[in-house]
């Protein structure tokens, strides 16, 4: 099984357009420790020919080009994409807007949660996307799903969706609907995903709190591409550039007794992968002592490109 | 008055996702006479240091990253953005989805007809734009209106809207509603733009047909942007790469007797660039025989980060 992370930033990417943080700013000057990450997302394949895009971000145009086995070959048809599937873990604009790129006439899968699904629906923006062509298909948590190609031949990789704590999509939070913003279990999903060979990893891009549950889910794992979002809770508060913590944003913080290392620590994991890592985060910087201590820590920050065989 | 192209392309960018036709397949394999551009929009200031954006692209994260002043510079404040406001000229996904890119708490006026500014309304994808801070201005056909900065400064540009032939954009379309799918005046509209200086362009990225009152409004005029979507009415579907003609699609050809390039060469106008090129259009290649005739008919081919000083 072959992944490559098409986005390791998260919403608005690294750097953000508005942000002039000292991280979006080093970006900005190119300098050699602040490497530049488009928005959420990454591609998985059996074969290198046929792929599922996990979570489809708004900057899916740069991230195809910048993935050239994402793109029709010159020996494929007049009209062709090596994209079989689009699978989507929550209704976050970093998460589906990218769907508006897929425009028109092509055949590929679009699995998400009802949830999610009924309110891609709603949004007649997302009418580019043509029934005709493109299926819907409904997640049922827990259960064990096949991908299967345009041409309904199972891809080899099976996905199996469980929900993680988290919150409903900013632009769907409901305030009269009290602390939580009307958000339930299916507008957060984590995936197991098992390839051919049999090998497993989880993909987790959003995830408020880790729970006992998922601590033994987690266990002995290979791979897991983990929430990446924020160094510390009130990072963006205390470095004025945001009025919101990670808990208000549906995201545990890497750092601290709460915080994911320390408690992922607790547990066997092979491969360990942040992603959907905030412009504000400072282990995004490569010669920063917050990327050393996640290094310590057994940690690898994702970066786009990056590639993963298992 | 400056005039930036950010993006050349029409609807999908150069190349689109799944399409084979030679013209993407050439610049997939990046021959220097097949440059890639993305999405259709033009950027415009007085200064070079406020901006306003014409049209909204998907791909305009990437263009904000290939045109650095657009982005915050290192004194500007942590939180910042040189986009003052952004024009909308219809509905087209490759002219809205871009909004998305401008998410939360960051202030800007949005300018469009009650027809598209009611489409963004009713789509909650575009709640990612907090109206506590973004501001949506109706432009009201054939008046002046005056741009200003978030400061409610006048930028020293002016727009003069006007309705040109077209359609509704793609995803709207109504097929109950007859042969023109429920289009009105307010759903494609050009512009006239006056720069403090006095100087004025046109900037037409859509337009069906070419009515004698255009021609009048167009003659003497310095500088227009025009709709390059097709070479030929019927190319996409001669090539097999679609079922639509230009007709169909709410764009004028370049070629032919009733193409733009013969019909402007009726009038009198000093410099004139063709944007919004489709995919499909063989005079986006540098030594095509087409590019050759659009050139010695006064004709430039706009290409993405093109400058223009007026």
């Amino acid at each position: 099984m072959f992944i490559k992370v098409l986005g390791a930033a998260a919403g608005g990417g690294y750097p953000q357009w508005n942000c002039n943080h000292p991280n979006s700013r080093l970006a900005r000057l190119k300098t050699s420790n602040a490497v530049p990450r488009t928005q959420s997302s990454i591609a998985v394949s059996s074969d290198k020919k046929k792929w599922f895009i996990f979570n489809a971000s708004p900057d899916l145009r740069q991230q195809l080009w910048d993935n050239p086995e994402l793109m029709p070959s010159p020996d494929d048809p007049l009209r062709y994409s090596p994209i079989m599937g689009v699978i989507l873990t929550n209704a976050d604009v970093d998460h589906t807007a990218g769907l508006i790129n897929l425009r028109e006439s092509q055949k590929f899968n679009l699995y998400a949660t009802n949830r999610v699904l009924d309110v891609i629906g709603k949004n007649s923006i997302f009418n580019v996307l043509n029934p005709k062509f493109v299926k819907k298909l409904p997640i049922k948590l827990a259960n064990i799903l096949e991908l299967n190609d345009t041409e309904d031949n199972f891809s080899g990789i099976s996905i199996k969706p469980f929900s993680v704590p988290g919150k409903v999509a900013l632009w769907l939070e409901d305030e009269s609907k009290g602390k939580n913003f009307g958000s339930v279990e299916e507008d957060t999903i984590a995936l197991e995903v098992t390839g051919a060979n049999n090998k497993k990893f989880f993909y987790i891009p959003a995830c408020a709190s880790i729970p006992e549950w998922l601590l033994t889910k987690l266990d002995n794992s290979e791979l897991v591409f983990f929430d990446g979002t924020l160094w510390q809770d009130d990072e963006m508060i205390k470095q004025n550039v945001g009025i919101k913590t990670g808990k208000r944003m549906g995201h545990i913080s890497m750092s601290g007794e709460e915080g994911s290392i320390e408690i992922l620590n607790k547990i066997n994991i092979k491969r360990k992968v942040f992603i959907h890592i905030n412009t504000t985060n400072p282990a995004l910087l490569e010669d920063s002592n917050e990327r050393k201590i996640a290094k310590e820590n057994g940690w690898e920050i994702a970066y786009d490109t990056m590639e993963i065989k298992l």
